[in-house]
């Protein structure tokens, strides 16, 4: 054993990983060790080793604290040519494996890669770069793409409450269900709905936001959709809890909202609109609300303009791409409307992600008999990606309150959603 | 007496209002009175009345709140060819007199003038007016213009903080020197300060949060200043109050800022930065926070951009320039600083702004002493067209929260500002 094998194995860090008999290279060796060791360069160097399928070991400088074997040559030349979807494919696919916790793998590599900033020309780029297209049937397309897969496989790892958004922790052992009723109630006081008022939802997932409304404050929610399984399982929820009278779920693109509210709300859809789409938005948000309206949005977002990770925009979220901040004031400055609060609840949404993938692996042979094992393996990878995203920042989770300009009913301070 | 003066006499808000012998004018009459006419509807058609010379009474549809006397023809027909401008000069050079409260008659022309949305084409010309240069000497001058005309004329109105930005009202009572104060503690608190930490400030007016910093949550504070006034006073201040080892006020640039920090703040500086040096003040920022640094920077904005009243921009605060939120994320995202929080205080500056002008009024006769007439109602102007711009949404008052990307030594959530 040499000293770089010690300082692996008396690293509290890696003392999961089991032991190998060979010293990593860090330099030189076999062509696809070179390659190896400029992909981990260009990745900024993380603390990841990978093992060849014939034993060879391939290390950055750091101490490792994550092993990536890959199991054949054709995997290896796969994930040099596009790292970025072709490691997370030949994860799902089987033909990679990894030793230690993956999504620590993953922290590493954002970390390491956000180090430096990000230059004007990969700026520039990522401003160009779109998703697929959210015209009214491309949305459609897009959002059956993951939200139709089965309600009976969200009901088994999103909790009770079946919110699929980033939920709110009062304090650090905050439950999931519970945190998800907080973030409820964080989001109408925020709102400061008062009973016999009218709310109209973008985006309402399964409901269960427009229920938590008329059940806690009173009001008459009109809520929209376009994922057809969503609005079935909401519209089953709200006549069985006995709510039909006050809420009302609409099968239709928020583009097509039509009427006037005291308040707009949209939690967790923003991310499916797309940048070319802010303004139209908030010319929908400016019609519904008079001159007394305010509103939220709650999105996934960035620091900068960015697109999404593309293995996830490809996989997972067609057509998807949170905005950075500056990007979403093209909701709300061409309307006049004000902007009057912003929090960014990016720890919050890393724990609820951790608490979605610990459910997610405990029904993991359940998911593997209703889909199959690759299916499985890639909802592992994007759940622990996405726990990454919001531990490093490199994704945020941004709540923004607007009203209408001269709208001065607005409270003097925050001390109300704190008493 | 007719109608239309009946209801003018029976408003409210019209009570104080002498009464005119004549009914006013609708439509047609002089050519004087027919261009004030189309003053008053390209204005959106305030409720406001103007008298001229020969006691002609011209006014919009509206039942008028306000009456504005003008003295002579050469004074009508400079307001008709630049009223933003050439009324407030008209005012303070005493050729026009209001009748009814200047606030209201602001703010009514403010909230006419906002009941339709800004074309896309004022949109873009506002985008492409550029207030006087900031570049180094540029700032020098436009700062010299406002802040060293003497410290006593502050201290007559400002009351004991020498604050000069918006304070924060925890209850609607508060008077000016705990606003101030509780404001202070705000941005404390939201910078979560620990004793032995150190912040730089840029733009530290008289100096009161440096010392306030120092004085309650004992972190070492350099703060910049390029008025020679207020730094002088600033200095003779922490001297008096044994702060010294504490507190450096140093007189240069916020660009010429060295060192790194654990915490970057700036309050009611951003106005005066331009929007074309948003980018470098980033970089500032960016290069003085270490991994663990945040920072608050606290301004006035607006809805969208748009350049200042040209005539506050022409005779108050050459070079100032607010921002909308959209233009601020220049600062940010080009150093992937990631936004925590943004707060907006607009009905916090209308308070202040009131609690400002009464203190003004009541010296006005020492002020007039200190300068002359013209000063006072150009003063006068000024601050009730501040607070008109606040009450009316006009203009906003953003507080933002930011930290590196990857620092997660982050409060959960905000109970800790409201405990």
């Amino acid at each position: 054993m040499n000293a770089s094998d010690e300082s692996l194995t008396s690293s509290a860090d890696a003392r999961t990983l089991p032991q190998s008999a060979q010293p990593p290279r860090q330099r030189g060796g076999s062509l696809e060790s070179r390659l190896l060791h400029g992909l981990l360069e260009r990745l900024g160097s993380p603390p990841i080793e990978f093992t060849l399928w014939d034993g060879e070991r391939i290390a950055a400088a750091a101490e490792p604290v994550c092993r990536v074997r890959i199991l054949d040559r054709a995997t290896l030349w796969s994930i040099l040519t596009d790292p970025q979807v072709r490691f997370p494919d030949a994860y799902s696919e089987g033909r990679i494996e990894i030793e230690g916790d993956l999504v620590r793998l993953l922290e590493e590599v954002y970390l390491a890669s956000g180090r430096g900033r990000p230059s004007a020309l990969v700026r520039l780029l990522e401003r160009l770069r779109r998703p697929r297209l959210n015209s009214l049937s491309g949305s459609r397309q897009n959002i059956h793409h993951h939200y139709d897969i089965g309600n009976e496989f969200y009901t088994l790892w999103l909790g009770a409450t079946m919110a699929y958004t980033c939920a709110y922790y009062p304090e650090p052992d905050t439950r999931l269900d519970e945190a998800q009723a907080a973030k409820m109630h964080h989001v109408c006081r925020k709102l400061r709905l008062r009973a016999g008022e009218s709310v109209v939802e973008a985006g309402c997932g399964w409901g269960a936001l427009a229920l938590h409304m008329a059940r806690h404050y009173g009001v008459k929610v009109r809520a929209f959709n376009i994922s057809r399984e969503q609005v079935a399982y909401a519209r089953e929820r709200v006549a069985r809890e006995g709510l039909g009278s006050q809420v009302e779920y609409v099968l239709d693109d928020y583009r097509n909202i039509s009427g006037r509210y005291d308040a707009f709300v949209s939690v967790g859809m923003l991310e499916h609109v797309g940048v070319d789409n802010y303004r139209p938005l908030g010319s929908v948000i400016r019609r519904s609300l008079g001159s007394n309206g305010r509103g939220l949005i709650h999105s996934i977002g960035r620091n900068y303009p960015a697109s999404l990770q593309p293995w996830i925009e490809k996989r997972i979220f067609p057509g998807a791409r949170p905005p950075s901040l500056g990007e979403m004031m093209n909701i709300f400055e061409p309307w006049d409307l004000s902007i009057l609060d912003v929090e960014n609840l990016r720890l919050h949404y890393a724990q609820t992600l951790r608490h979605w993938l610990e459910q997610f692996e405990a029904q993991g042979e359940r998911v593997r008999q209703m889909f199959d094992e690759k299916f499985v393996r890639m909802w592992r990878m994007y759940l622990a990606g996405s726990v990454a995203g919001f531990t490093t920042g490199t994704l945020q989770l941004f709540q923004v309150v607007f009203a209408s300009r001269d709208n001065n009913d607005v409270p003097r301070t925050r001390a109300h959603l704190y008493a």
